[in-house]
């Protein structure tokens, strides 16, 4: 029984107020489950990662997107297309590493948390932890291992929002993701 | 600390698809947490309904809807604007009763339940229950007491799904909602 019938041809979108509700009230369930916020930012994760994994494949069929060719590259079309396709936003990629391996995509929006404010008692949580999973499910379905974490929230009174991507590997024996 | 700056006059939009991800990792949490489809269900209903009470002002300020003259004027505020702006889809507004105190939407294609199947041993688990919460909410808010639920839905095998719709009274002794 799939429900995907139109999905490719069809981008539908939802409203971001109704996304970010929806989204807030996953947080909430999760810190209402898990003692610490750490748990509730390692589930974010792991939660987002699925989503990525889902996504990516998508994302492809849709943007056209092919093979990057550099990390460089990689970082455009994670900015300009995925998050504009996804979440209506264009994050700015600043704070290249010397190597080259390493960026962060900086934002002085964030949708996921437009309506929110974070409890005192929550200081260590990453409310927006399930972006850093997307990225990294929807990257290591194309083969690469990344580690991305959290460095600024506005949530925590930092100016910007800010998300560090930083390449590990190439993943050399995955399954291929497909074809191109 | 308020992240609702520009929200009014910006209606951004985000991918159906990261939304019913993200609302398929909500309702699997809960299918996790409670004991039985029926606690999921109500707790959906209740997350719905605090999404709605939050949706409504936004909804009103946005739709500049007014005040419905009859209750069948609301279930087209519903199918035709709110359905429309939220979800991306208009259901259509079928079976009326003979007192015209109850309607159904009925929806051919569900974004909520995009790659969902329902597992055998979740039968009575309405997924998409969230939307019954959201409609009652945001009706409660503008004074109408409502009882809302799925009769019919496609993940179950039905041919469609059909959302009932039924004022129950008008609640008079209610704050005022605000200036009209």
């Amino acid at each position: 029984m799939s429900r995907q019938s139109s999905r490719a041809t069809d981008p539908r979108k939802v409203s971001q107020e109704l996304f970010t509700l929806t989204y807030g009230a996953l947080v909430a369930q999760l810190v209402k489950d898990y003692e610490s916020d750490e748990e509730v930012n390692k589930q974010l994760d792991k939660m987002g990662y699925n989503i990525g994994v889902r996504l990516v494949e998508d994302f492809l069929a849709r943007s056209g997107v092919g093979r990057c060719h550099d990390f460089r590259e990689t970082a455009d079309v994670i900015a300009k297309t995925a998050f504009r396709m996804f979440l209506g936003i264009t994050p700015t990629i600043s704070n290249w590493s010397a190597a080259g391996d390493e960026f962060s995509l900086v934002m002085e929006q964030n949708p996921l948390t437009d309506f929110v404010e974070l409890p005192e008692e929550h200081g260590q949580l990453n409310f927006s932890n399930i972006l850093c999973g997307v990225i990294r499910g929807s990257l290591e379905t194309v083969q690469m291992d990344v580690n991305v974490r959290f460095v600024q929230d506005i949530l925590k009174g930092d100016n910007q929002t800010e998300i560090r991507v930083k390449f590990i590997k190439r993943l050399e024996d995955a399954l291929p993701a497909g074809e191109e």
